[in-house]
């Protein structure tokens, strides 16, 4: 059954990117710049092979988005921007390794509130930025000319949900963030009491104390939306758009959600009709190593390589903490690859090779690879998953936390402290990781069951991106709801009319008791 | 784009169905009888010409389910039964008719009421049935022994879930209804806010009044289910399963849900990770006519020919209604196709042809049918948006009346009400479905919508049942607020803590203020 099945897709996937689409379309990509356009990036190749014009906002300044390209027409924008660099990040990871030296219960809270202070600012700046779009008629003319069939975004900063809004053109999200939180919250029913909102570290399974935090970070995260994210937009909603506009209402009008989450991975919760899956779309089978890296794989032998690779923020771990890491790394009987920039740790071992950078899927689908020391970064973690390789998650900073949290509930993963992390707490949960065969088994059934679908992740985006340009949007798709004031949603205005009918009529009832009562007493 | 992809599907189906699957496996079947059996056999031919070895359980004295087939086994089993047959239906139509001279806002409950007479003896009567089953020693030894990999059933009867649920088999849903509402109201979030409850012939968009209406339904259906239907398998739960299990909790244990709807049909809603949508998975191309009926139909000429089909209730219309319908008929430059039994209208005209069955797929496929005049079946209206045909519904029971307003909404059908049907009334509605092209313009978008998907709802049934054979279950699609106690599900237990916790506070806070008070008045 299953051979057939993967014949099939074999065969659909071939025939599904190997054939141009015969009408071509003109797509307007707003991303969000870092990993959010790695992710971006490769739908648009897919998107450019099968002959759509695509055409990219980027920010003057961008670092990561190239002006130059053979896949898309790239615009300049005028971004305001925040003089923000990695140094922010690297600021952040000392007060959040604070944080996490509070309680369980406390700690969510102090992180968040690290995260509200970017928020704000970072809202601000969105909302000046789309202003500047929306205020230049020349930009405003050449965007109606180039008569666009459809809005590519990333809502994750929500530029493009703005402009896409403001053209009237159909829209399409590629989005696993939205405002401050998880995509869901914001177009899915989400029950407190099993969903647990983004940054508390809670499972789907909770106690009472576990809800009883989740609520207040509900409410927390409530806050945040209705007194700092929302009305940083509302004067550009006055200026630009009709009364009652607001952004949430400007992000539920997308057609569809291609939301980059699949099941094996988030716990399973409602979700909505426009809600399509694309969770690890971009993972791809490995390539050949380059012969340095295969060389030092095979010198492994059956004992296997371990690789490391905590993104952009390892130069910001304390001093300490890498010194443990390599210490442990150093007891270890695999070889060891490290992505890592910065001072060499004074002790490395003789099985650690520290690289700058590292062709990760490869090593990931290495037959060699035996664990995966990550940060918990969204695409990483599918890739483990993909790959069917147990994770070491050494969480820093936001959702990362959530994503090893998941992985570590399935069987999949041991999370370590940067907070607390020695050589031996280090050493013994990479050893556990690799030596305790349940680790591998369970994510090779996560590996198995992600790949097991009708279709890839990648060529069901590719799919409902043309499903919405050739039917003009998806408007049935689109719950009512959506358009509903929230006493009216949760029907509390017809539950207070009940009420006071309810109220009248015993009322009414005692009425006539109490007078039957005193013409009882006036005929005596 | 869209010649790429069909060609990409055409391909898929060819592979998926033309290749048996390579490890066979057994599947016990519990059907529901009557026209649910319709849609559920068209599904166990594909699975047995994939390999699979099919075992039906029928009553013993099924009309409608074969004892011998080429397809399946099957296994007679005791059904106690009512003597209910099409009179109840008949004598309910009149009563039906009865509740339709009320108000819009009354007569739903009326209707509903009706339902709940022929539900309480139903489910009376279904729950000793799989008592009779479950206590039956020989009957549980062959299940047992029989080793089946999985459990197909309609849970519009819930004898397949109990039983399923007892041999502890992965279980797929291939389900409509539930209970005594549309499935998603047992499994999804359904905010009444937005959603019409089954029977309240509402539609998405609700205005104050509506939605006290729906309210008013949703208490009442929720009655139905705490006090009539779930209490009626409370003796056999207490003797089979662990404490505490309930009907609710035995169909929430189900791994996948074959959701026989559409979003191009339904309004969209909230959903959950482990429904599967594959409404009109029945629809088929057309095949050629029989020639007397070809000859009929092409003597049309350019005027078309009408197709009316009310299923087998058709003879319960009042004599009255018929007469009307027939004298409309005689009047229409069409020619119109009747499935009919009964004795013959005296108006009959001579361009309407009585039959006592008719193909219907292939008169709806037909390129001269202009409309289909029905009574709302949901197979009827799935295989009318296949095909692109215009509906005049003239609903008599149960959903057909919330299935027709629904096509209704999308402007591709009219209504005509049996209480009250005139030669005229019926004539005008029939003529504006054939002669306004916004019907069939409508219907046809529908289809086109209703067909854009990247696999065949068929397929996508057959792609299912064999996942959750080859993984043994699904249990990581199933949401964890299913096992919740419904405070907790609302998080209520919290909010009480929470508003205990902020009385104490306040509390406090009054008495510190008061001590104050004091000791200043002390101090004066």
């Amino acid at each position: 059954m299953w051979t057939t099945l993967s014949f099939t897709l074999t065969v659909l996937s071939l025939v599904l990117l190997s054939c141009p689409s015969s009408d071509s379309s003109r797509i307007l990509v707003v991303p969000v710049d870092g990993s959010h356009w790695l992710n971006m990036e490769h739908i648009l190749r897919k998107l450019h092979s099968r002959g759509h014009e695509i055409t990219v906002l980027r920010s003057a300044k961008s670092w990561y988005i190239p002006e130059n390209s053979t896949v898309y027409t790239s615009i300049n924008i005028r971004m305001l921007e925040d003089e923000e660099d990695l140094e922010v990040y690297n600021r952040m990871l000392l007060d959040v390794i604070e944080c996490r030296k509070k309680s369980r219960f406390i700690r969510s809270f102090c992180q968040q509130y690290e995260i509200t202070k970017l928020l704000g600012k970072g809202h601000e700046i969105l909302a000046n930025s789309a202003a500047l779009l929306l205020d230049d008629p020349v930009f405003m003319k050449k965007m109606h000319d180039a008569q666009f069939n459809l809005m590519l975004t990333d809502p994750g900063m929500p530029i493009g949900v703005i402009l896409g809004s403001y053209l009237k053109l159909p829209t399409v999200f590629n989005v696993r963030w939205i405002n401050n939180g998880e995509s869901h919250f914001a177009m899915a029913p989400s029950p407190a009491s099993y969903i647990p909102i983004s940054g508390t570290e809670l499972t789907d399974k909770m106690d009472f104390v576990d809800r009883v935090k989740n609520v207040l970070f509900y409410i927390y995260s409530q806050t945040e939306l209705q007194f700092l994210i929302y009305p940083a937009y509302s004067n550009l909603m006055e200026r630009h758009f009709p009364p009652g506009t607001d952004l949430l209402s400007l992000e539920l009008s997308a057609d569809i959600w291609l939301v980059r989450a699949d099941f094996v991975f988030e716990f399973p919760r409602p979700t909505m009709p426009n809600v399509v899956y694309i969770g690890g779309f971009q993972c791809q089978e490995p390539s050949p190593l380059p012969n340095d890296l295969q060389t030092f794989v095979e010198s492994s032998g059956d004992h296997g390589v371990i690789i490391m690779s905590l993104g952009t923020f390892v130069s910001a771990l304390p001093r300490k903490a890498t010194e443990a890491i390599a210490a442990a790394f150093a007891e270890l009987p695999q070889k060891v690859i490290w992505k890592y920039i910065g001072q060499q740790p004074t002790t490395l071992g003789n099985n650690t090779l520290l690289v700058k950078w590292l062709p990760q899927k490869d090593l990931l689908g290495h037959p060699k690879t035996r664990a995966f020391v990550a940060h918990g970064g969204t695409n990483g973690m599918y890739e483990a998953i993909y790959h069917g390789v147990p994770v070491v998650g050494l969480p820093l900073l936001f959702d990362q936390f959530d994503n090893v949290v998941r992985l570590k509930e399935r069987g999949a993963a041991r999370i370590v402290e940067a907070k607390s992390i020695t050589k031996e707490s280090f050493l013994e949960a990479v050893k556990d990781v690799v030596e305790n065969p349940s680790y591998r088994e369970n994510v090779q059934r996560l590996s198995r069951l992600h790949r097991d679908t009708p279709m890839s992740p990648m060529d069901t985006a590719l799919f409902w991106i043309e499903y919405v340009i050739r039917n003009k949007g998806a408007p049935h798709l689109r719950a009512v709801g959506y358009s509903l004031p929230w006493y009216s949603y949760f029907c509390l205005d017809v539950a207070a009319f009940l009420l006071v009918i309810l109220v009248a009529l015993v009322c009414k009832k005692q009425q006539q008791k109490n007078k039957k009562k005193n013409n009882k007493k006036t005929l005596k």
